[in-house]
């Protein structure tokens, strides 16, 4: 897990992770969190004054308890995050908020939704998440889960996803569905450019790696990324039609391959909104990357918990 | 086209119909139109204090002009429809809204809608339109397009849309989707009791009456209506996890087929939608039918134009 200690206007003091070793429990996790943001105040040399926390999950927004975390064994049902680590923090305020919201909020507040009204960000990596923002606020619904664009469906009879449901935008175009797609070419010889970049080993298989052997060669990757990367945009398309939003941030991890994907989904909105022009509609990288959750956890605490 | 005078509390005073001849163009158009209006006036013996009028397109919100008309001769492109109005009906501010957006308007201010912050309506018919209300606000866009919940793409590589696009929610699930697969079973004998109910004429083919076939035996047709229904219950999950609304409203002609869409809607939401309990979302028919478009004008009216 990663921390930061920031300012009002958006600037890091300082920063670092721990490891989360979640099999632990929730009462070790919450100890070392505390450890970790009481590390940074020392360094700096300020206490924080308000917390937030993102947790990969369903959280109880005014009472700050985690619900329901779907990859955490045990799942946390009922942990209460604010409870157990405002005292271990110096009494300070703690907001809880979903991960993928929370870099939504990062974004909003210090990246590229600065001075939107209407946005929506997807978050592209293990998972695809995401959030929604109309008239500069995020929309949370009342279990903080508005926003689960990874599961639209998108391809009714399609794969099973991790949620259960048949054909859900994630398990066609997460990082972990385009690479496994990745690492089969390559076992079956269609892709000895990704097989060069990474000596044959799938665990280095990643959404970077198959763009940069397509770009060599590779045509059945180039094939697997294009479909995946489609189906990314009829997602886009699908909130395009919805809201009619003024931009459109993708973003984690897998958003850094660049030209490849924003091209594909910028091409595929073009061809399938066809009730409007979508030529206003900016969709654009996050400016935040990685650390969109990290401004998002500065914004919430700012905030004093509303988004 | 149908008109109505009433008052801000929601009560009809008068109301009527006159054949809209759009072919005539929109200047006799928007005669009959005022002709309509001032004979409803003189009904009632009052003047109209504002005009909503709801058109089947794309609108310019602030200067009252038609946009593009899709399914009209020549798609009157930029027809003052505010400028040339208003004089003909006592120079009273006149206001024009997309009439999907105007159906879920009515919807808003006098059906299912009255004091709910977060609703999406479909309406479902010879096409399928809708609208977005977050915070009690009808969410339109910046050219009041937002709520084209018929060209959501449910199917990837489906049949072609009216809009260009393949596989949206209208090409799937509107009434004429329907029919034309009633129609086809009827004619090669697999729908015995649709052909007895209309007497082998396809022109009176309907989604009701295809639901009364179902009922009576007929499974080919069955199966197309669950399939239909199921990819609207798609289009309806795909919401559900976007915006997570209080209320999901099923409105237009089609609605009125009763208990197997809504079943298999419900369905069809609480198998897809995984990531959390959609169990809050109510889903429930349009209580205004088929005048939630009329109850949207006087709405809109009321309001001076704004949503």
């Amino acid at each position: 897990m990663a921390a930061a200690l920031g300012t009002a206007d958006g600037q890091i003091l300082a920063e670092g992770e721990v490891p989360t070793l979640s099999y632990e429990g929730s009462d070790a996790v919450l100890v070392r969190m505390a450890g970790l943001l009481n590390d940074l105040a020392e360094q700096v040399g300020k206490a924080p004054q308000a917390v937030g926390v993102g947790v990969p999950g369903t959280v109880d927004l005014a009472e700050g308890i985690i619900r329901f975390l779907p990859n955490v064994p045990g799942h946390w049902p009922d942990v209460p995050v604010r409870a157990t680590l405002s005292p271990l923090v110096g009494g300070v305020p703690v907001y809880l908020l979903n991960d993928a919201r929370m870099a939504t909020l990062g974004e909003l507040a210090y990246g590229q939704g600065k001075g939107v009204s209407t946005m929506v960000f997807f978050t592209l990596g293990t998972g695809i998440g995401g959030g929604v923002v109309v008239d500069g606020k995020l929309r949370l619904g009342s279990l903080g889960s508005a926003g689960e664009l990874g599961h639209m469906t998108i391809l009714p009879d399609g794969p099973v996803c991790a949620c259960g449901n048949p054909g859900c935008l994630e398990t066609l175009a997460s990082g972990p569905a385009i690479t496994g797609h990745g690492v089969w070419l390559m076992r079956c010889g269609r892709a000895p450019h990704l097989h060069d970049l990474v000596d044959g080993n799938a665990d280095l298989v990643s959404p970077a790696e198959m763009v940069a052997a397509a770009k060599a060669g590779d045509e059945s990757v180039h094939e697997v990324l294009i479909r995946a990367f489609s189906y990314l945009g009829i997602g886009v398309a699908n909130q395009v039609v919805t809201l009619h939003p003024e931009l459109i941030v993708l973003g984690g991890g897998m958003a850094a391959v660049g030209d490849l994907l924003f091209d594909t989904v910028r091409d595929v909105v073009k061809r399938r909104v066809g009730m409007f022009p979508p030529d206003d509609v900016r969709i654009e990288p996050s400016v935040l990357g990685s650390q969109a959750g990290i401004y998002g956890g500065i914004a919430l605490a700012v905030r004093g918990g509303q988004v």
